[in-house]
């Protein structure tokens, strides 16, 4: 038997197979989620974030250097939608990405009375502010809808995109978090304008580990472009912003469309993401995420030359592309080659006892390993630390 | 573009369209797991458990007051099968089905290192356990499969079955929680015996919720031989035992099957869970979970009786079952109008604005009514005063 049951953009089939003292369930949740680029998502003739409440009560979570800039078009917007609203403003940085953070929102959703299924919290801010009020939305009353509006470059081409949701915990890089989609995500771009130079820098590099790892265009975009794009905040030439932007996004989603819930365990996107995770929280505050994952991409692409996969030619052109993006390329703990081997064994556990190591073999092109050892790992530092003796390092 | 990924009993379907500025991401999760009905399981013969542990490791959440009584043969069953184990002893009741239990086991997975997809944690207890360390499972790594091990009657017919999982916060009955399916689950009434009666009692409440609402053969059975089922601790009469486990199970699956992430919110399951979860929660720990739902049932009844629908001489044999099956059917706090009206609109809150409530017409039959009013309850209170005192009451 089969009965489908529908709410909002979810379903779910299901049978029951009985046998001999065995009950076997199999059941199947759909999902649903729409991600739109915008304009100028509060200005006063734009519906589209007002349509989202119906019943006219919204709880927002809103970074505070964002409410501080745009508080007074945000009220006077929800206002002229006579949408009640209540406000629980986060500060931004990996350090907030907690379960304390996420506690305090609970506790709003608690006090706010959030209904159910039909009032959807709105997350207003970076990737860190995303992931913390999806998780708190995922566990409220065991899910209750939330809708995405990023407010920075990383949280636009990276957060936004998927289901994960997640904090820190432990001194370990999303140790706790759920799959669990979004109502709805709306991209306005034009935020960026008030963003930090490094900030966008930062959303640069996982736009720079998408380009190395499986998109050669997108690579060659970044190496004209990307000096002006950041320059220029994503808000001039509006072609390439939105050929950067689409190739990024449409990017990511091939990646994650048929692996939401990451049943598979080799993912080209966890690229830039090997050796980071573990080194980027153990010196928090001193990375911000995209710059950890353009050290690993740097790392990663000396041990595939170190292995004789990637040419030093192409090796020396991911770090003009970096240095182009204002990021990172080596760091002397990126170079610390037994905490990478730490890092690393934590990264093994983490995709279930095997490396899973994406490495790109030539710009654009990648395969995956599970045979890196110390030795290569060393060979690779030393390699990134002859170089950098002939370049400043950015930090 | 269909493509389907596969990991242990997942799978994963998805689809992404793109047109002008909009990406709508469609996908699906299916789910499958076993329950197993399965006498003695740490018998030394018995290898179903010891197959469930490939990597020959495996962490352990148990009950206090199981590992006091089942230590040695537990202890003696992992050594003999050579698998490594990590111990959480976790005291029961509903006080620690809290956040701080849940992150005692979170920590645990950490120091035991869990691998994120081969080394499911075994949960073996109560509903509470189960349901607490379904939520650290849940969020560790976003989800690492756990394998049910049901040790009360509780249990057996209502936690282990389906995919909720939760914990209690501020003072609010499973306020946190996520959907999320275990491994598996075996299920071995063997351990009843060692539980004490009125643990036994309070697995009954759930199975007579089931029965009134929806199983007029369940409920015959019960009537019948609930207080001799309930004196032996369902070990004699095997017959019986079985009829009654195996509809109780049936009847709670065939409800969820179809609706497993609860995306339909009129449940007949949710009977006896209207006004009870609040009034359980602020009296803790006057009520067993059973026993809440026990007097939430009644309560309930009567109110169909009051609004003409329930008979006088249905109204009486509810009594007389739950009786029999030494739980309580009335009590001050659930003759309290003002108290029980608050707790339906917290309900209401939960059912996203419905009261959804299903009332019995019969037994074994009801209907969703979403018009219940203080002067019903107050009726329904007075029928209950009214009859109290022609009664001993339980507590």
């Amino acid at each position: 038997m089969l009965i489908k049951k529908e709410s909002q953009s979810l379903s779910n089939y299901g049978s029951l197979i009985c046998s001999d003292n065995c009950y076997t369930i199999n059941s199947t949740l759909s999902i649903s989620y729409s991600l739109t680029i915008e304009k100028e998502v509060f200005k006063p003739g734009n519906d589209k974030l007002a349509n989202l409440c119906p019943s006219k009560r919204a709880l927002i979570v809103i970074d505070k250097s964002v409410w501080d800039i745009y508080k007074d078009e945000i009220l006077q917007y929800f206002a002229s939608h006579d949408i009640l609203i209540d406000f629980v403003i986060m500060e931004c940085g990996e350090k907030n990405k907690s379960l304390d953070a996420t506690l305090d929102i609970l506790n709003r959703m608690e006090s706010f009375g959030v209904l159910r299924r039909s009032e959807p919290v709105i997350a207003i801010g970076g990737g860190v502010l995303l992931d913390v009020v999806g998780f708190a939305s995922s566990m409220y009353r065991r899910g209750i809808p939330y809708i995405r509006v990023p407010t920075t470059l990383m949280a636009m081409i990276d957060a936004t995109l998927g289901i994960k949701t997640g904090i820190n915990y432990l001194e370990r890089r999303n140790r706790l978090g759920a799959y669990y989609a979004p109502h709805s995500a709306i991209i306005d771009t034009s935020f960026l304008k008030t963003v930090d130079k490094r900030e966008i820098s930062n959303g640069a590099g996982e736009i720079f580990k998408l380009a190395v790892v499986k998109d050669a265009e997108l690579f060659d975009l970044l190496d004209k472009h990307g000096k002006k794009l950041l320059d220029n905040k994503f808000q001039k030439n509006e072609e390439i912003v939105s050929n950067v932007i689409n190739l990024s996004i449409k990017g990511m989603l091939d990646e994650l469309i048929y692996n939401m819930w990451e049943l598979e365990l080799q993912r080209l996107v966890d690229f830039g993401h090997s050796f980071s995770p573990l080194i980027e929280m153990k010196s928090l505050p001193i990375f911000l995420h995209g710059e950890a994952v353009a050290l690993d991409v740097v790392l990663s692409c000396a041990i595939s030359n170190v292995r004789g996969c990637l040419s030093d030619e192409d090796l020396l052109r991911v770090i003009k592309v970096a240095s182009d993006l204002s990021l990172p390329w080596t760091h002397p703990l990126f170079r610390d080659e037994e905490l990478i081997y730490e890092a690393l064994s934590d990264t093994v556990l983490h995709r279930n006892g095997s490396q899973n190591l994406p490495l790109p073999v030539t710009i654009g092109n990648s395969k995956f390993v599970n045979n890196v050892d110390k030795k290569q790992i060393k060979k690779a530092t030393q390699i990134l630390e002859k170089l950098s003796s002939h370049h400043m390092e950015i930090y």
